[in-house]
């Protein structure tokens, strides 16, 4: 018998029959003997709904109320998936996270969970009733309704993972796990059986988006086994997220190439190679809150050096705009930019232990002459941007150059 | 300055559109001076398209899940209405029921207000916010959600201007107060100044439906001024419901014609005249679950006598079914009913001073052909049961006898 928590997604309970299908899967789970807790969102649309209608009535809804009208989703949720379960003779019980009391600091749209009292639901596991949780809201310490934004509802599965030291923590998806690139552009990309959680955060904040990167941070800080499986497939072993340390395994060297084209990037040339520089340029784009994602610097030459990053492609006019008076006072020769790029990233914890990687990536490309425009490594990924034009065939030629589509 | 609790249904905020237009009205009350708490409905069609839901996975919902479900309705109105409130620069405050700590017991679906902690309220309003509290829920000892059944709101309403000492609960609906009888039928029927609490109960219970009955009981327990009022209409002083009592005014011999045709009638014939008989009748009827309104008994003769009384429409075929083998068993003579019949009431406590209301009400019913079936009395009104069909008719004719289209 194990404790597992569940967590299925908007898509996942997106209707009446959706609900169903999924209280069949956690009644056939809960049949086999093990206690279940269940994580639900809202159902798919939802939460866009009540959006909408806030903003019909206030331009920037006040956060505070947004709160109490967006929690009211999984709300609705996990009433239904209880009467689903009760519906084929299965004993449950649903907690709103003010009820669970998960306890948030009180940054409304984007609380971080601060404590979890699992008392009430330990003693509904006790009792045999599977117990239905709503993702992704809370309240703070003086009882307003929190939300913990956009896939929070991961956040909230693993935390209750980790408060009720589950053995297992489930999230259920439309994809069956985590794949070495996307099958859409790869079709020759195979599922996972593991992935390291270092691995798992690199692939996620680099856009393969099958897991809240926040879920597996908290997963790997309170060391949740977290498994990603299809809420669409009856079988199948989806995908661990294990700890590099505890398993014993031949890891493959490369797991997955991720990529993205949501961000531009921004080169300032022939700035004076200062110390402090790299703030005065970094400084102003990080008060107008524009995140910053690459990072590169080049060793300068004859007292010049060029310093070039990316930020989201929807900021990039504004940081663009906010660069030109602050490259006239550092006397930088010119400002260049350009939001037609692609970020394609080979990731792998092997890759320390391996040489070569590098040269292969860049070999690689330049056989189907793709010019590289920036570079980027860390211990285990290399990141390379391109001319957006050739991504899909840059995540080709990589998957296949790291023979990828053989299991490890 | 004034504290006043207004409370708004579900159609005055059944779009955005609307609950801008009530949000305007509570800020010119809020600018006036006053201190206003707002009790707000589900937008319309909410409860009902979650109801439907429900019965999509489980054809009997759970009710203490129906609660969970259904109570996000109200979540959702008063944080569109704290939205719209701050929109027009005015502070404000939402609070579901468990937030108040509206404190119920654990009948689901139809729950009732145990204590009111008003402590977090009266703060807010020190600090001037308008509080905007969602109507028909609370939770009970555990903290589990709980709803006060249809129409609850209004009792929320009128419990929080009790606990608060308001000096009005004002109850704004789609019409603007209390008539002396339906316009739909009468059309020279008139608008009460004032009504008593007792003539209210007995016009909402039979038919006039303006306000929950069990909010009219509370107010009156608990001496809330009541208000009601149209939240469609800028200008209009309602109709206030007052405390015979307390207030010193030349009162209206008659206040309203009150009807309804929801009812079926059952008349068992022949029945032994002997202690014991109605129980005899009535209580397997009330095993089943089915109310039962007027009650009948003749004065017996021969030994026998014969019992009426009268049920939901939606009851009468599963009353005759249960009365057949009652009636053999009391060796009854025989069991007759009807469901085309209309109930129609005539109301006011001026009649308890006043001789010959009954003999002009039948005379006038006599003058049209109309034929009485059954007759009962209380203290402020009459009932009489008679063909459905002559119902309009009979309205139109008693409030024409009673004068009722005249100022008082």
């Amino acid at each position: 018998m194990a404790l597992i928590v569940q967590k299925y997604g908007g898509s996942s309970v997106g209707s009446a029959e959706r609900i169903k299908h999924v209280a069949r899967r956690v009644a056939r789970w809960k049949r086999a003997g093990h206690q279940i807790v269940v994580v639900v969102s809202a159902m798919s649309g939802e939460t866009n709904r009540l959006l909408a209608l806030a903003r019909e009535i206030q331009a920037h809804p006040d956060p505070r109320e947004l709160d109490v009208m967006v929690s009211t989703g999984e709300q609705v949720t996990i009433a239904l998936m209880s009467m689903a379960l009760m519906d084929l003779g299965i004993k449950a019980r649903s907690y709103t996270g003010s009820q669970v009391k998960i306890v948030t600091d009180n940054a409304y749209t984007r609380a971080r969970i601060v404590s979890i009292d699992e008392e009430n639901l330990r003693r509904d596991l006790r009792e045999d009733h599977v117990v239905v949780v709503a993702g992704f809201q809370g309240i703070d310490a003086a009882g307003n309704i929190t939300t913990l934004g956009r896939g929070g509802s991961d956040t909230t599965g693993v935390a209750l993972a980790a408060a009720l030291t589950a053995d297992e923590c489930q999230i259920y998806t439309d994809v069956d796990g985590v794949y070495t690139t996307d099958p859409r552009i790869v079709p020759e990309a195979r599922r996972l059986n593991t992935i390291t959680f270092e691995e798992m955060l690199e692939m996620a904040s680099l856009g393969s988006r099958v897991l809240q990167i926040r879920s597996v941070e908290f997963a790997g800080k309170y060391r949740v086994k977290l498994r990603v499986l299809s809420s669409f497939e009856e079988e199948g072993e989806g995908t661990l997220i294990t700890f590099e340390e505890d398993e014993k395994m031949e890891h493959a060297t490369i797991s997955g190439i991720a990529f993205n084209r949501d961000e531009a990037k921004i080169t300032i040339l022939g700035v004076p190679d200062r110390p402090g520089i790299a703030y005065q340029i970094l400084g102003p784009i990080g008060d107008a809150d524009i995140d910053v994602d690459m990072i590169v610097q080049n060793v300068g030459q004859d007292g010049l050096t060029d310093f070039s990053f990316t930020v989201h492609r929807s900021d990039y006019a504004k940081a663009l705009e906010i660069l030109k008076p602050v490259a006239a006072h550092i006397k930088a020769r010119e400002v260049q930019g350009g939001d037609k790029i692609a970020k394609v990233s080979v990731v792998g914890v092997g890759m320390r232990s391996h040489a070569g990687i590098a040269s292969t990536a860049f070999r690689t490309l330049a056989e189907e002459g793709i010019n590289i425009q920036m570079i980027s490594t860390s211990e285990i990924k290399i990141s390379i941007v391109i001319d957006e034009k050739y991504m899909e065939l840059a995540v080709r030629v990589l998957h296949k150059a790291f023979g990828l589509e053989q299991a490890a």
